[in-house]
């Protein structure tokens, strides 16, 4: 399992989120308070709108913490949106393309859960990215094979219903191959407008999700970067939060998705 | 492009093939003489039979002029038989995860060529590769693909059989997308016994390469470590070759498959 | 020897000197025109000026043409003034901290050239640097230390001044340890306001260096990043260049060092 | 503070120690149990000796869980005296430089521990290198310098006491600069026929080690690699181990060196 953040609002130096606070992301990777993998060091990234349409990407494959140059790019990056990801290897190798965001045109992804048993079911999960994209696949993982079929499912007309049918479609591909592991899902896309983050598993153990709206900004969260500081509220299990922090409060909306019972080996994991 | 060297034959340190000919592998790294690509510096890698059945391992995305791993290493591991290869990437990413030699089982391989177009025809490649080996795809190259369709063809029984059949599935692939760039394979395979290596293209420009067989080794390299020292020959296109340096000289074979007119617009390609 | 391009002016897009020009930072990594070395493969770096007084800082030990994050980083980062290298490891490790630039405060550095014969000198090179900063050398290049010891001689005070001392303090060292090598010195230094470059070497064989000032613009480079395009000018040899590019023209200005005659063995060394 | 492993015997395959136990180094680059710091994912190394005199080497900077390489050599290497390492950085950078072991002539070194306020007294512990291996320093941290000194010391001539020689005067060092912080030291010296490990502190908090001789081997690790399976002997304090495990149980001797009264605020370093 994996960290991460998403932001939008008035643009703010990566590094206030990044590095600053006491857990913050930088923190996690070392000492994550509320994941199954304490330690997140297979890996970070993060994906920043500027000056283009499409987002900016840096990526690589030491521990965060050990990174100086995510130090100094996050203390001199400013930006409106966006995204930064801690990783815990779920079996892929750890190479800077497996590392997340990853990014499709204006679209940026980010993902912390897993399919189970994906080695069983690769094939079949690769088969739902659309032939058009599927050159555009640069790594093995789970989360760019789900990314880039979401992208083929009309993500750009209706992002909110291509995930929910893309989440179907493997939810499908899982009980074909008579899977018993959950599918766990607790994601974040942007397309330079809005941040649409998604948390959800088959069983009812979904990775834990937090966001946190403020006048101008919305921050979307693994686990709260600091106690007190900021109103950090739970997303609820099986709903997605939309918004960019300008316009209002976020929408909360609920994923309509079937649920498995809970599996009762499945050890707690946020 | 790329080069590589395979050895068989009496126990010698890797450093006498890969850091100490006046054209070592390292040279070739920096300045290769025969390659479209002069320089060969997107990763590199060693595999080498010692005390186990399967070979170990030693792959990264340096340069190999600068990584002083592979310098240390080379002259501390003696081997009765192994490979190394220095890459130039033909588009997937630099990450050891594409990387040769490619390993599975006891057997290992490299490659120096390419699939034409391989993103068209990327996805009914990898669907030569069998179920069960699936799994084993870490990275995205065409080599690797190539690697576990030919193991799913029969590598273990009949090494030259599966390897020219498996060519000759991509080849009907190839010109069911109606691709003109060639197939070019110049290739090693060894399963701790015998080195296989391969000198083909569907058109007329296969890449070099060259053997010597001296009285207790075998040398299969894509360009002489030297001049004057060896008695090199050149492999005849459209041949491989087949040995182990230690049982008489290495069997000679065509491989008989379908070529194409040389496509005139072809660069001339070593 | 390295190839490096400094920038100052109206803020652009750094990949349109480091990837887009037809012999681009990025070509140069892999084929140089002008440079001693043709592959410059053993790190790279940029630093820029944006939000802070300090400059941002990215450096990492694979070949430029290899570094997808130096692809994104540079197509979303804009700057009024920015510094990139390429390095050819004259014999120190490929490792982060040795890559160009190098920062120190506000300051900026970034070095073509070497102190000649420098593992016999290095421990009086490094006398040079005063004890306050000599916690804040994580290298062990040559160019590192001769950044450090000329922010030791002033540099904030009058910067062409503690340069050229700092450069007489080495040829000093040099003359007392008898070593006939040159010091070859072609390097830039930047405060945010201003660029500082040199072209020097104590023999005749100074490394190449153009510049060009456009109306709103200064361009410093090693060698002219295409043909036609701009009107490149040579900076003479023994002299220095100084502008932002948007207050008239750049100063040029003699360095006034001593130099020793021409030393016949050394090659050409551009 | 780091975690160690030396063995001498009977020649073993590296992954013996390095992957097979279940608190195997590689777990212990995870998760400690002795250890202040509980995540020793700064890089890593192994030495050993096999064919020559000088021992090989591999070093690099992922964390040692993370690192294919490791697992595919150290599942090959055999040897009969061999040392690996993985660093938790105390605040030099995590480059290859900088990971243990060191190698200097037929001698490899590893530390865990540090030099109190070594920033503070770098250039004084830099002073203690002789001349004609101050060119041998590839690194910047303590650990190396203090081997480079200890080389200089008579290494080859009375190991013991060139090391203790060497510890001296870094105690004279840090009481000339007043630090008050310690010198934690426990370290592992070899040429090739002994180990020499060394468990020290100026405060009583010596870092944890231990050892186990049974009938043809000699293990000395920072922390037990099982529990049961192996008779672990914990060394005492302000002592050194000698042996290879194969000519008597170890020497056990007193270093002899001065100790500071306990520095009230030290927390426990094991």
């Amino acid at each position: 399992m994996c960290r991460w953040i998403a932001y939008s609002g008035e643009p703010i130096f990566l590094e206030e989120l990044i590095a600053e606070p006491k857990n913050s992301l930088l923190a996690q990777s070392l000492h994550a308070s509320e994941s199954k993998a304490e330690t997140n060091g297979d890996g970070f990234g993060f994906g920043w709108y500027a000056h283009r349409k499409e987002p900016g990407h840096y990526r690589d494959i030491l521990p965060a913490w050990n990174d100086e140059n995510l130090r100094s790019l996050s203390r001199q990056i400013r930006s409106p949106m966006f995204f930064s990801h801690v990783r815990a290897s779920t079996g892929t190798a750890t190479n800077r393309s497996n590392c997340h965001p990853f990014v499709q045109g204006r679209w940026m992804f980010m993902h912390n859960g897993q399919v189970g048993s994906y080695p069983l079911v690769r094939r079949r999960l690769e088969s739902l990215i659309p032939d058009n994209l599927y050159c555009e696949r640069i790594g093995t993982t789970d989360s760019e094979a789900l990314f880039l079929a979401a992208c083929g499912k009309g993500l750009n007309e209706d992002p909110f219903g291509a995930i929910c049918a893309t989440i179907d479609d493997i939810l499908d591909i899982m009980e074909q191959a008579a899977i018993s592991e959950p599918l766990r899902f607790t994601a974040a896309f942007a397309d330079g407008d809005d941040i649409y983050a998604f948390r959800y598993s088959s069983d009812d153990l979904a990775p834990s999700l937090y966001h946190c709206q403020e006048k101008d900004c919305l921050l979307i969260v693994s686990e709260p970067l600091d106690e007190g500081k900021h109103d950090w509220q739970a997303v609820p299990k099986g709903h997605a939060i939309i918004g960019n922090g300008r316009e209002g409060g976020p929408l909360i909306k609920e994923m309509r998705l079937r649920q498995r019972a809970p599996i009762s080996q499945s050890v707690n994991q946020k």
